[in-house]
């Protein structure tokens, strides 16, 4: 059975993910990544972490088409199998990131768990994910704790793939977020943070398969 | 007189920027980096430039602000000058940001150059001016190619300092930006892309000065 679960490791010491990973690898679907990872000898954690795993570099992509272009392709070449990237800044930014991706799968934020997010972007959800799928996205980043939202945006985007942070640590249940529509589930502190990483992403895979009916 | 000038030295390799830093380092008032170039080896090119010049990290922060304040406080010991966040996500992720910089100042991204911005950011600029101005942020960041804008964000907030990109390359006028109420203009490939940097942030130094009557 396939792991449903994305590993956040956000650490800041490139070593210690790497070790993390190893150990992990045979369990998840993913790791994802995160800049303070990246600041600590530069973007080769990529290169080091893609013969062990998928990565997904979690980089809120938010800039303009130029410079967003820029950094995707770099992470491209650093062979990630996948990145994410804000899509409020419109449609010329995201496809600058969607078109510089080449193979890479893209991951649009089109809803946050934080609330500070509901000031600015919560009115246009729904515009965002329409404007992730004109752009051709793969998946999307949507709230693991708002499983209402979840449910809309998975009727709005049936074909995309859908990744939820906020689970574990933050609140939301991983098995009602994939219930509400998610694809993979993103903890981070419930494994990183545990002293037998390998028994909690086991432990969290088997959640999730017993909830399905597929243990 | 003091220099207006912050320079963008948007380039992948980190020994490059920091040649041209070298060479520039006394005529600009600060070198702009972006995450491209900490691709290269990681955050020790920051500590390697600042020890050279003012140093504005240009990371559009935007994320969660357990996230934002990760990436702040790193910056933040690797002797950055300032920090550039985008406002978007909220007052919450925007105080993270300024909380966990300390001395280093931060500019928030109000308003950009690029036509998708228009789709979902433009409504909101004076809002964002205002949560940027009740986080208590340094600086603004605010398209140098779009004077009536920049007369509206001056007016708002009449307190903090604007810089401003879309200048040269990108078809503003370093002068008429300044006019409009910048504090500082931010060039990068008239720069970077010259075949005597220094000449070139001279002349715009110059034509700076000049408009201003300083010369």
């Amino acid at each position: 059975m396939d792991s449903r679960l994305i590993v956040a490791l956000d650490l800041a010491d490139s070593n210690q993910v790497l070790e993390i990973a190893k150990k992990i690898s045979n369990e998840v679907f993913a790791v994802k990544l995160q800049w303070i990872t990246v600041m600590d000898k530069g973007i080769s954690v990529v290169k080091e972490l893609s013969k062990i795993t998928r990565v997904l570099c979690d980089f809120k992509v938010a800039d303009i088409p130029y410079t967003n272009s820029n950094i995707a392709s770099r992470v491209a070449n650093s062979n990630a199998w996948g990145i994410i990237t804000h899509s409020f800044l419109g449609r010329d930014s995201l496809s600058a990131v969607v078109e510089a991706a080449g193979n890479m799968k893209v991951f649009s934020v089109v809803a946050m768990s934080h609330p500070g997010y509901s000031e600015f972007m919560k009115e246009h959800v729904h515009d965002l994910v329409k404007v992730s799928t004109d752009c051709g996205v793969y998946g999307m980043i949507a709230p693991g704790n708002d499983y209402k939202m979840l449910r809309e945006i998975r009727d709005l985007a049936p074909d995309v793939k859908i990744a939820t942070p906020g689970v574990g640590a933050q609140g939301g249940s991983a098995v009602m977020a994939i219930e509400a529509g998610a694809d993979y589930v993103i903890v981070g502190r419930g494994v990183y943070g545990s002293s037998d990483p390998v028994a909690s992403t086991r432990a969290i895979n088997q959640e999730i398969w017993s909830a399905l009916g597929m243990a």
